[in-house]
């Protein structure tokens, strides 16, 4: 099966004991281990010096890593062919100067997304049931409902807008197919047959989105087009009684513009990604009464890194064997990653 | 079609216009309209001593009611046949002697189901992802995660654990389909071919449940050999990093060994019933750090409260063409009811 010649590309493992933990559980060390025997294994983190003297040293062809790993190094990576990011942005990790050169990176690609879907549905029934502010009042003011006619609203029946339509959303519609919920997309570049193959209605603006969407469901990529996309103008345009969720990226909302929203027309809204990250301690979201926030863990959750992992195997025989690699990262890939 | 002889029994209905909002809209309203040209409609609250007067002077057949109304009295009720009543608990509005002389009662039944367990997903999903905490943390401490490595997990190819298999939980299970869940229940007089048909294994114990689960939910009916059947040592079974959810009542779990749970072995709890409601101002579960609280919300959502009028309406019809009541309460279901 191995067409690779012998012999066997120096691979080199950069990972702390809970990057181990969480991306490579026993089993999967295991067969990395299988597949490398001679495999280089370093504990992070490690100093820039000490990181460039080891690649100076060990010229690996492949390089496995997560987060805590310094930036690679222009010089000192000649010998490096290949690199299995374990996590998403890899900008921090890889100049560009070394995609250029040839370079292999890949990373986590949609291997989450379906962890980030399971947070948007936790966080539409939340924005719908009033999450926030009861675990708040429950918690923190000693209250109680005041009346028999509460005001929550179900998911079933109700229109859901998806601003985006990648991966993330493809997963949520798997997730909201039980509440029989009517769906729509605003994704110019996404080509009918998705949208036919989903039975999402297409919109053709993001105006359409917002005026027909009860559930707004931020997932838009947040490239520099789409910075403040959705302001007042859009906002707006939402049906009474509407809720607002955002788990893709916190530029591409206005925040003002979204508290305004909230306090002007009593928008319900979830959050888990913003403008800056952390949220500053004094960000008028923080005061809101109809809001949940989360700090940006939509991500995949610790549990199901391993599905990373298991990517990353696949990658990585993959590229032993020559096969195309999952979620490569071009240059064009690289520009609009955030 | 209609086999019931002339005249058109008389029906009256008693609502607050709330209640007429939120279970009979205006095409329900409608509907009803037709069924009974002659229907007498009084506006709710009344006083009792009003209440009785109306029952005397218009004798009606049938009651269409709602929470607002006073208790049916024993006298000036001879007349009447049917109490259709649009919500749940039927024990303070018709006294037992009433069904034992014959009256026919139908409340909301399982069309509550759904939004029960859309409730129960969402308290699933936040308990996982530590939603409460992070509502609270969030909003009233401006904090914001320490670490990429939070302590949240995904609800994907858990175990799940059901104590009680009724209506609610046949629900919650369509809505868990996508998960990707591992099923148990603990019901035993549920018969073998419903587990079968759900695809759900059978726990010949409750022991055998909480040690099997990392996601319990109560939803065991508040019968009086259920009270407290919850409690240290059932808890103790459950698996590391489990969490509790109870949606059904809240007599069924030692509160205080749930705080015990929580505070010594770090149990992370949602609940939206309570053994006192509304939660007393200093229950220690309203200071835990690990709980999501809602103030028994998990019932029907006003915006879908109108399916309870949909059933209504079927049962009308049915009465009117001498067909089955759906949801007939007899004495052994009034004896049980909480």
């Amino acid at each position: 099966m191995n067409s690779k010649p012998s012999p066997q590309p120096t691979a080199l493992v950069l990972l702390t004991e809970q990057e181990k933990k969480e991306f490579l559980p026993p089993d999967l060390e295991s067969r990395l281990r299988e597949l490398f025997p001679d495999l280089i294994w370093i504990e992070a983190p490690v100093q820039e010096d000490e990181w460039h003297r080891v690649l100076r040293e060990q010229k690996p062809e492949i390089v496995l890593c997560a987060w805590e790993t310094p930036t690679l190094p222009i010089e000192a990576t000649e010998h490096l062919k290949y690199v299995c990011f374990l996590c998403g942005s890899i900008r921090k990790l890889v100049p560009r100067e070394l995609i250029e050169r040839g370079l292999s990176v890949t990373n986590w690609g949609s291997s989450i997304s379906n962890t980030v879907a399971e947070c948007s549905l936790l966080l539409i029934l939340a924005a719908l049931r009033r999450v926030g502010n009861w675990s708040v009042a429950m918690r923190t003011k000693g209250e109680w409902k005041t009346s028999r006619h509460p005001d929550t609203l179900s998911l079933f029946g109700r229109r859901v807008g998806l601003h985006g339509l990648g991966a993330i959303s493809c997963e949520l519609v798997k997730l909201l197919e039980p509440f029989r919920v009517q769906i729509s997309a605003f994704s110019p570049s996404v080509p009918d047959q998705i949208y036919n193959d989903l039975n999402i209605r297409r919109c053709e603006t993001l105006e359409d989105l917002f005026a027909t969407s009860d559930v707004l469901v931020e997932l838009a990529p947040g490239k520099p087009d789409n910075y403040h996309i959705v302001g007042d103008d859009l906002l707006k345009l939402l049906p009474e009684q509407a809720v607002f969720v955002n788990l893709g990226r916190g530029m591409v909302v206005d925040e003002d513009a979204l508290v305004r929203a909230s306090r002007e027309r009593g928008l319900h809204i979830a959050l888990d990604v913003y403008e800056t990250e952390p949220l500053p301690v004094d960000s008028p979201l923080r005061s809101l009464d109809n809001i949940t926030l989360l700090p940006h863990l939509g991500g995949p959750t610790p549990d199901r890194r391993r599905d990373c992992g298991e990517l990353a195997l696949q990658n990585l025989e993959n590229y032993l064997n020559d096969k195309p690699l999952i979620n490569l990262i071009d240059l064009n890939t690289y520009d609009r990653a955030t």
